[in-house]
């Protein structure tokens, strides 16, 4: 059993965190931090967690470390920018992070710098980041200090093309990924983007050529391919709360068979307890992965163009965020990976 | 370990049962049967299952009651009709059935015959059906040879009322419900009606003054206040898939205060597992309860008018049907009666 | 060809009055006002009129009535209180006036004030106002001043009502309104019920009992039945973006049947242009008004429970609010009707 | 006046189309036919429109000619394969013909083989069919005697390319077109994938790489390019109900600028009476353009990755289908081109 303690947690992801920690057998919830909502029972400001979270929201002073001292483990989940003092300054106690902001995936602080616009506040504790996409890094995150949670497209893009550029399949060039989100991904925020009004009955394109999750996912297929990939990338916002489906085009310059990337993706994933590949012709399904951790992934060889179509399907608080933290946890704490979160979707 | 089988397994509240008792821990499937996907893989189905129940479809014999002999539970998902002849069978072997059709849930046949336009012929096995409304009739239910589960509409409106006609402070006179559903309590037949096209941004009553629960309610509500109770019901069908609230009306003709109500509805409620009673000035949300066997309970006690509104959320195909079968059957095998139903609501 | 002002014209009522009087043949917009939106062009604020309104907002100084001075109509679609003393300040010019707000509905000050818990500040002009809902009172809204524009939950339970209680069919005893509403009601404004992710999925009642609509509705109903009618109701969110239905319930005392209902409604409604009366056994659907300025009602006679249900649905930013503005200004100013109203509802 | 007869008036296309003409002030309709609903009155399939098109389907047979004689259009929106008998017949009367299935989009009968896997079996036909996309074949459509309506995804993306392929701006290799539409754009056929519970919070692909609007665009852009273009083209199925919103990738490899791309837009759209050119930064929605005939697009030059990014969004039955129809009709008899097609639209 060990002691978790939860900053920004009357976010989407956050909540989901609280929500997840609380049926994880292992874990006992420390505090709920909440900067909005200190000193609120839980289930006030999530009226669904009546009678399983009633207790108040803490308002920790984050700049006071020994806040820390008795936790295990700290989720942070606050803002892009507050988050890399709040974060060394947690460093300076022995507990270990999982941070799902945007702060400590950047290896390069100058990348940082270049998409962000401002100076990265602690370089010293980002060198000592790991990226926690497990699939990917599974023994790295288990030996590591600091986890940088991935964002959610990074997640579900990164993960479609990993088996094929980590056996040079393909190249990285020429990618592109064009993903669908549901509107949860923009939390819980009031702009009028997220008003029902505006999103029911309406597709869209935003930030295109220019979304903070691009130099993240372009950074990791690097690593994979061994040369240094730009990617296009589009994220659009669908009229649903929760979903991510990425179609993402490579060139099969190779000329692979759809029987070579079934083995790939075998050879990768068959022993994944979070993976499901689908047979030929199927395609995932946001709603088929939502409310659980797990990523349908399927792929068309297109004989006729010569490129490869893949597809990827999770669910973006979870798998996305708040569920890939806890599988993180799982790795650093030595549970069983799928502790916590064996859940099963459901239907309708 | 005891061992079900499920009859109607690829409906809608049927895959629900599949996806429940997969992961109770004290329930071992023995088939799941579909009259139309017989030989098909369940998970072929039910995609969002892939993984979990790839189990192929049985297309069993129902006239031969061998077919149930090695099982200790049996669930009945069919349609009206077909459900009488198939437990009237079944009932001959030693197997103990839940039935999730309307065809148990009238004890008088008069009165079915009256709604159903079709006289009951499996008279017999109707005499040993027990409401299977755990709040209500749980000693029946342990010791039942057959449980007839309520209907999703029932569910939601007898429990609103139960402790108030119970405990006499309201009389059985002059009750309105006012109920709107999920478009998930139609099924998953190919009617028009049940289109994305036809449902969404759409809002409309049906069957006003003609809903087959309305006698299965006037039955249980009858029991409760001791005298004839006259309902009116009109359903309503919202743009969701999932979610029943129902807003019901009574005359507060003794005087009775917010703090009578909220201490008759402790009363009954206060140990009870799925029951939430909401603070003054909260009203249940249907999204707070979906994905759960859980049912929200508020009150308002209108001085101007003279009236006392009830108003209650269930999840139209957990509470309000596969939930509620697990929990009838937790009840008949002497399981805790939450045992795989510890569900927690998730937001978004 | 008139000149119209709109001030408050960036709300949800505001822009479709924009949208409809851009459409109207005999009237010329002279202003756009907003005080949130001045100087920005409307198109901007609502990039859906691009190319039809790219004029910028005004923001006129509601205290200088001389700004008003050149125009023969002012529609106002502020919020509520604040209308008070710009109308006031308006009636000193000679512009007719279209209120949208809840300021000038109730004919008595004490009423006002007993629901919204502060004094009238414009007794004078009150005294003025004509309850704009043409069915009812076509005759004065030609002749008026100022027409205080009904609610929209009103509009679609008194145009139900409306035949019933004016021949004495039914008495205003013991009545009970029913109503679900899209998110639109609640405006454009930045609230957390407003959220997509809070909004779908989700059916909830509010206010229950509490409702501002109700005295407004009581007033009428009562000058229809000529005795005092208090009225149950209860108002709920539905998640979808436009569209009311009410589902109403009167005592049926006086033994009518169906067919007398059918002479009395269409002794009222035949010759009306925006009123629908369906025939037995289909209920209005809000999408089949959507986008209108129409009105559908049904009814049932209930005789196994001695109640009648009327059901009524509208669109509640046209004919509950925008739509019936211009209906209200059509007879203020002796055009046809229909003009600029004569909307066609599409599907899907 | 001229007479229009519309085929297949009952599908969703087919009703919109009989919506617009009811409205078109210089067309009578002659006959709304249907093969699913002879003689059922047309508001009784589709209520919305009660009062306003309460005449009767017709069931004609589509082999007697003679049928046509007295009308001056007709409109086929009858499935794939059936028309191509009924077209055949209808063009020995003088009539002339706009045709919504595909049918008579592909110029190749071999092309036509090949991806629908059976011979045309009205080569004669299809040599006179012209295709209906009024911005690129203004000219001949006016001519023409069959007019093949486009289908919807080909005129999302065809439109936001033909400028840039016109100009040669870009090349036609390597084009990649990812396109999201509502469910409206399968029909009113009651298939499992259409029912709500299906398509509700869910994104998926479908048809990834083998969809047949995908001869249809790379005939069209082939014949801009002036050479054979390959298109990789995917669609989505978003859950809403109407709207497309393609998302189009092509190589910049003229190194082209922003201003260059809105000086060729400019060009050729700046009269469009439908085509909206967004300013910078702002991306088309679908709901937008919803109920409109109206193309909204904008575009990136994204010069990290050396690509143009194109975005367009249409309204599915209308611009892509109805709306497109009337005006090519429009066109065809010398109308005003917007006649019956000045439809703004409405938010929320």
């Amino acid at each position: 059993m060990i002691k978790a303690g939860i900053l920004g947690s009357t976010g989407y992801a956050g909540s989901e965190l609280v929500r997840l920690l609380t049926q994880h057998p292992q874990v006992e919830i420390a505090f709920v931090d909440s900067r909005s909502y200190g000193g609120v029972p839980f289930s006030q400001v999530y009226p669904h967690l009546r009678g399983f979270v009633d207790r108040e929201c803490s308002h920790l002073d984050y700049k006071d470390p020994t806040g820390f001292e008795g936790i295990d483990v700290l989720f942070c989940a606050l803002p892009h920018g507050l988050t890399q003092e709040v974060v060394a300054e947690a460093m300076k106690s022995s507990v270990r992070i999982v941070d799902l902001s945007a702060d400590f995936r950047l290896a390069d602080p100058a990348v940082f710098e270049e998409w962000y616009a401002t100076p990265h506040v602690a370089p010293e504790a980002l060198s000592q980041a790991v990226y926690g996409l497990p699939e990917v890094h599974r023994q790295d995150i288990a030996a590591a200090r600091l986890v940088a949670n991935p964002g959610c497209y990074p997640t579900s893009i990164i993960l479609a093309l990993y088996p094929l550029l980590k056996d040079g399949l393909i190249s990285g060039k020429e990618l592109i990924a064009d993903s669908a989100s549901g509107v949860s991904g923009a939390g819980r925020s009031l702009s009028d983007g997220n008003l029902y009004s505006q999103v029911q009955e309406n597709f869209s394109a935003y930030k295109v050529g220019s979304h903070r999750h691009t130099p993240e996912i372009e950074q990791e297929l690097s690593l994979l391919a061994g040369e240094k990939v730009t990617l296009q990338f589009t994220p659009h916002l669908a009229p649903m709360a929760r979903g991510i489906l990425s179609t993402i085009y490579a060139k099969n310059t190779g000329g692979a068979t759809r029987s070579d990337l079934e083995n790939i993706y075998r050879k990768y994933y068959e022993a994944e307890p979070f993976l499901r590949l689908l047979p030929e012709g199927v395609f995932p399904k946001t709603k088929e992965v939502a409310g659980t951790n797990l990523v349908d992934i399927s792929f068309v060889v297109d004989e006729r163009t010569g490129n490869l179509i893949l597809l990827s399907a999770i669910d973006n608080l979870i798998k996305g965020a708040a569920g890939q933290a806890v599988q993180n946890m799982n790795l650093m704490f030595g549970f069983d990976e799928t502790e916590g979160l064996r859940l099963m979707p459901q239907w309708p």
